[in-house]
């Protein structure tokens, strides 16, 4: 048994060495990542406790076709792996997914759920929303849009979070200049941070159970603390019926370390 | 036993091709969907994890079982089905379900969860509602109501959302007239989405704990974002006590296809 | 094995049938269900997955086996059967018992979930109320009183609702003058469905996290849809802090058909 | 096998037999009840459906096991059992554990789940407390104090019922007088029902996610109903931010009829 | 089989007794745990009830690697230990993890839940925060300072208790000095109990769904519970939008006490 499981991971490995090399039309990360109008979702799984009832081998093998899906899907869309585990209870890593079609990011995560792994995986959580334009940066002063431009300091940023926000009745129906007053107090609070926190905005009215996505990495959590407590010090706050629930905290990391920690 | 279950999988094969062959008097799927009085029953599932465990030829009779019932109950009930996995959290696919009866419905369902892929379903949500003539309508003005018939645009909308509403004490109190101001305001927000977002209202109170389940179809989901935000902002939204929890979101597939994913 | 459980279930169908033949002092059903001072216990049940895993003589002969614990508590109890499936998420069926004693109602379900089938049984929701005299109507208005009497009609009424209703503080600080107000117009709302919708009322305060447990019979989930929809629109909807959550919908089945749906 | 695990039973009990018959130096129940200072633990338990594969024999020393646990603990804790099937969901009974350490709880519960039959309990709900001196009684009238001195009706009481309350921010800022009055007209309340209805208080902040575990017991549900709609007219009813949910019913059982339920 | 565990067994306690007598460079404790700009990882785990159904030398061997773990990260992590079992529903026990950084706080908690029984370990609830300077203290009066600064009764202080705490938007938009009167307040109201009731306080903002992660440690349970009804008695208390749920209730216990009771 162990032998044969031995000769397949070695097949399966060679298979995706080999595949590695190939040249592949693989999607232009950079662009699905800053531009509007592209689908993201945030798929945070669970490991089943059978998984780990698995040998090794079976579970070497399991991991190996994970990589197959991710290199089949790799022309569609974005994949970007994070592991929670030890950080957010009761899951252990999440996707996210960009593409210009939000059935790609289905077509993929159906795929992955396929799989051997994929048969263990409790789907916890998932979030759907859209990237656009900003809302209310035009109105703002010229001073505080320049400060916003400010890009974040190189080197990486290991920690990731995930916060989905839902707003009040009161919020929609304040109008764009009111709105945007209060949006122009958010986003001052922002600045201070703007170097050591990046962050992204998913808008996920009517695709999910909130308004926003909202999605930052940093490699100091204790700023993103102070940031995320300067947010809660504006007015806009007050529109907040939901923040967090889950709140999502984690580290990025290769799929190939996700998968060594679920397989050794 | 694998060439056992393949012939097995070969007569049922075999019996649905001629079955389907058959002339059968089925339900008139159009007028179930259009006409007032028709029951619409949701019905949510996740597959068991030890679905995934029994080997492909049992997963395949388990399957061409399903077409038997979906034949069998065709003529009394329209049966849509839709693919969730990837998309929603903790649900793979759902059933909508109409019928002048509602106990036609649940003869389907029970029927539908007495096969063997049904006793691995867990039947996570189901909502109950009823069509009914607009009640507010015909109290809107003549240019209104003449927008409000624009017809979708033709093509398919692959994508599907349900979201079940609950109102509050409030908004029951408020008389026809108001509420027909603040239904005139809500309606107004949705004339620019109608080409492109297909709607479908059931009735639930007392048959569900909301109010109403929402139903909708489309090819953009950025649309149907931008149109649930402008449904936020109008001041009907303030007598939403409940709007989705769950938001419901997949794309429209044949039966096959699901179960296809389910045996593959 | 096979033959031996059918030799199993045929004996045990034989004591069935001869049991059934001899005289029993059965409790006065319409007593309890009609008189004030009786306790009823409302208990869903959910199958659970490994049931199905059973053969289908192990199954047919643990149906019979409840059949003979209704029997054998048939002196005390009354008990009505109804099927969720298909109509109710994350449910099967649910007993409703009556009796003069709560601790009846608590010894025949002990019993009929200490049968092979009842260790199967995951006991998801239990509502306990009691039966009191009419607290409101004598002091409504002669002709409204009358019109309360109006009967049901006759024929079958094949659906049963359940809905939990837990009333605000505000409600029960309100003076008993203020309470029959607002009972008035809510008994004023539900005479149009007196024909087409039965009514019983349980006091639950205490004995459970509700106030009143809510149960109805009818033929056509429309009206109930309508009277719901009409008592939403009174003012003592203002007190209701909650509504159902669950709602429970299902159809009235005796147990036979349910046990049949069970071992089919 | 079966005749083995006979003789095992047989060994236990004699076990039992012998070591009741040893003086022992119990814990004095019916001061740990009354005195202040006292930590009182309920633990509610539901039985996995894992433990009815068991066969009988495998349950019946099992069973037996908990006897000797109670046993050995008896000397530092007083211990009611109470059977919760039947009357509550997914509960199937609960112990009261009382002792002047709430270590000596945790020592008792953690042996308890440690046996055998506590690998197979799900610990669904507890609530930890501690007996206090009456804090607003001295304050009341004299005829009110001499009231609540009522002793309850001699003889069995056979239900209780614990309820979990939790108070808003008001409650806690009104002061010691406003909180007298308010308790006054709660205590008035409570006067009809104290030959019927026997209470208990725990005051549990900071050691549980409520303010106060009451503690009943009855003969008559209906009277129980009765006192805590009286209740539920008091003004203080507006300062629970939480009661019940859950509200825990069930039967005062020994031990003995607990466990012959889960093993016969 | 037993024969090989036990040698297992012998060979994995002769290796720790060997390594724990080796010199290790151990993070230092009591500056990570009074230090400014530390993290916190707080993780409640529940045993799996298939642990159960090991034999006992399996269960010596997964524990003995336990160990393992524990001593491979302390020179960069300094670990608690906490049972719940017994006084907590639902949760068996919880770590207390520290270290500079975040990512070593999940270096370690998933080095833990890659064990054999890591692997049989649910982590029910996992809270992160980062110890700060004291924000309001130094707007207190002098002699508050000076009554805050008195230090703990000496003595074991076994009882452990974590509480969660979330203010709400209006706390939030407070200014300093407003907030820093209410917090005064606040620390008046435990000054009675500094001798009986260590604390320690950990900012979450951001970092998970709450603000505050409060712990306590003390010998007695029934000061405790006066201290947090001084607490509820402030203004600050109308501030609180969550405060515990859950609150988590347990014992210090050395990591070989609890691995016993997880092992006998």
């Amino acid at each position: 048994m162990f032998q044969r499981n031995s000769v397949i991971v070695f097949v399966l490995w060679l298979c995706t060495v080999l595949l590695t090399g190939v040249a592949h039309a693989t999607v232009d990360r950079e662009k699905l990542l800053s531009e509007p109008g592209v689908y993201g979702t945030f798929a945070v799984f669970q490991v089943h406790e059978d998984w780990w009832k698995l040998d090794q081998a079976s579970r070497r093998v399991a991991a190996a076709e994970i990589k197959g899906v991710i290199q089949k899907h790799g022309e569609r869309v974005a994949i970007d792996t994070y592991l929670l585990r030890g950080l957010t209870e009761k899951a252990d890593f999440f996707v996210r997914v960009h593409s210009t079609e939000l059935m790609s990011n289905q077509h993929f995560l159906v795929d992955l759920m396929g799989t051997t792994l994929g048969t263990y995986l409790k789907n916890t959580v998932t979030f759907n929303g859209i990237a656009k334009k900003a809302n209310y940066v035009p109105g703002f002063p010229a001073d505080l849009q320049t400060a916003l431009k400010t890009p974040p300091d190189p080197g990486p940023k290991p920690y990731a979070i995930v916060i989905p926000i839902r707003k009040d009745a009161d919020w929609w129906l304040l109008d764009q200049a009111a709105r945007t007053t209060l949006m122009q107090e958010h986003a001052a609070a922002t600045v201070p941070y703007l170097k050591t926190v990046k962050r992204k905005l998913y808008h996920a009215t009517g695709l999910d159970d909130v308004d926003f996505i909202t999605y930052f990495e940093t490699a100091t959590p204790a700023d993103f603390n102070n940031l995320v407590i300067g947010l809660e010090r504006t007015r806009e706050n007050r529109h907040n019926k939901r923040f967090g629930n889950p709140t999502i905290l984690g580290t990025i990391r290769p799929l190939d370390e996700i998968l060594d920690i679920l397989t050794r």
